[in-house]
C-alpha cells in the first residue's frame, strides 16, 4: 500500500490537485525598439522548473480568447507565455483593421513575423521557473501560421501546434531548418486554408524531411476552436465543439510526449 | 484525505492494477454456414459490463499481430473480438495468396465483407460481460476497409477506427447509413491509399453528413503499426514506430469518447 500512496501523492502533485493558485501577469518586453505586452501565467502549486508553451494569436491581437488559452496551458502544469506579435495597444477592433495588421506581417518578407515570434520565445524561456530545454509554442489562425514560421526559422522548439493556422509560406525551403516536430489541426472544410494549400504543405514537410502530424476534423471549418465564431457554416468561420475538445485533448497527448524527459 | 483514498483506489480499479489476468479464448461462430475462427480477450480483474471491440485483420487473416492488437485492448479493460473473416483455418501464407483471398471481400460487391464483419459484431455483443450498447471496431489495412464498410452498413457502433486501412468503397451513397463516429489514421506517403483516393474518402464522408477525423502521420507508408513491416519506405509498406504510438494513444483518447456515459 505504501507504493499506491506514493503514487497517489505524486499523481496529486502532478495533477496540482493540491492548491492550485493561477498567478497571470501582463508583461511589457521588446523586440528591437517596439515594446510589445504579453501574458504569463503559471500555477503556484506546481514546484521547480517545468515546460513552457508559447500561445500566439488570432489575427485580432492578444485578447480575451488567448488569454483564456494562457491560463489553461498553465492549468495544465505549463508556463504558459501569450506573446504580442503586434506591439502594445495594437488590438485591432474591426475585421478589416485585423486584416490590415495581419497583412503587415504574413505577406512575402516574413522576417519580422520571426522576429516577434522569436522575442516570445525569449521572454518565456527566461523566465526563472520555465526549463530552458522544454519549449513548445501554439497558434490560433494567424497565430498557427506564425508558429510554423517560428519553426521555419530553426527556433529551438521541441514542438509547435497549429489550429486552423494558415500553411501557406513564401519560404518553402526553410522547412529543412525546423527542429520542432510539426502537429497541424485543420477543420475539413476551412475556406480559408484550401486543399492545394494544405497539398502544398504536406509537401513543404516531406521535402524538409519534418516530423509532422495534420489532424482533419469533418464538419469543422476556419476558426472552429473559437466560441466567438457563431455557428454559420456558410460563413466559412464557425465554432465546433467537438473538434475544439478533441484538438485540445490530442494536443495534451502532443505535448506529454515532447516534453518526456 | 479520505477523498483522495477513494479516488486512488477508485483509479486502481480502473487502471486494473489490482489483479490483471488476462482471459484469452479462440472462439468458433458462423456466418450462414461458414465456420468462422475468432479470437477473444478480457482482463478478468475488471466486473461487470463493459465497452466490445471488434478488430478486423490485415489481409493474411487472424494472426499473431492482431492476437496481439486484442489482448491490449482487453488490458485497456475493452472486452476485445478478433474477428475472422476468412473463415476457420484460412490463413494465407503468402502475400500472393492474401491478395487473392482480400479480392473476394473488397471488389465491387462488397456484401460478404459486411456480412462477415456484422456475425463478428453479434458475437462480441452477445459475451455476458459485454456493454451492448457500447461496441466500436478497429481494423488494420484490409481490416481497415472492412470496418468502414461495417459503419456502411448501418452497423449499431458508436465508432469506427481504420489503422492504414484502403479508404475506396463501391456504395460511396451509403455513408447516410453511418451511425458510428469515424476516425482513420492514414500513412501520409502510403502509395497504396494514393490522395485521390483519400480526397474521394473525405468527399463521401462530407456527403454523408458523418462525424468524421482523419490523421495523416508525415513519413509513414501502408502498414505503418505492424513491425513485421520492415523498414524499407520504397517498397511502400514500412513499420513507424512514432506513428505506431501515436495512433495508438489517439484511438485510447477515441474510445474514451465514444465510450462516455
Amino acid at each position: 500500500m505504501k507504493t499506491h500512496l506514493g503514487f497517489i501523492m505524486a499523481l496529486l502533485t502532478l495533477t496540482g490537485v493540491a492548491e492550485a493558485k493561477l498567478v497571470k501577469k501582463t508583461v511589457d518586453y521588446r523586440q528591437g525598439v517596439t515594446v510589445l505586452e504579453g501574458y504569463l501565467a503559471y500555477d503556484d502549486a506546481f514546484k521547480g522548473k517545468r515546460p513552457g508553451v508559447l500561445v500566439l494569436h488570432e489575427w485580432n491581437g492578444l485578447g480575451t480568447y488567448v488569454k483564456h488559452r494562457v491560463e489553461q496551458l498553465a492549468r495544465l502544469g505549463y508556463v504558459a507565455f501569450g506573446a504580442d506579435i503586434y506591439g502594445k495597444g495594437i488590438r485591432p477592433a474591426t475585421p478589416e483593421a485585423a486584416a490590415r495588421e495581419a497583412a503587415k506581417y504574413r505577406g512575402a518578407d516574413r522576417s519580422l513575423l520571426r522576429e516577434r515570434g522569436l522575442a516570445g520565445l525569449d521572454e518565456l524561456r527566461k523566465q526563472p521557473n520555465v526549463d530552458a530545454g522544454r519549449l513548445a509554442a501554439i497558434g490560433y489562425c494567424f497565430g498557427g501560421t506564425a508558429v510554423l514560421e517560428l519553426a521555419r526559422s530553426g527556433a529551438d522548439l521541441k514542438g509547435v501546434v497549429s489550429f486552423h493556422g494558415g500553411l501557406d509560406t513564401p519560404n518553402p525551403a526553410d522547412a529543412r531548418n525546423i527542429r520542432a516536430k510539426v502537429l497541424v489541426f485543420h477543420g475539413a472544410d476551412d475556406p480559408h486554408v484550401p486543399p492545394p494549400q494544405v497539398a502544398a504543405f504536406q509537401e513543404e514537410m516531406r521535402k524538409g524531411g519534418v516530423d509532422w502530424q495534420m489532424v482533419f476534423y469533418g464538419g469543422a471549418v476556419h476558426s472552429f476552436t473559437n466560441p466567438d465564431s457563431g455557428n454559420d457554416l456558410s460563413k466559412g468561420v464557425a465554432y465546433n465543439e467537438k473538434a475544439d475538445r478533441r484538438s485540445w485533448e490530442a494536443m495534451k497527448l502532443f505535448l506529454a510526449e515532447i516534453f518526456r524527459k
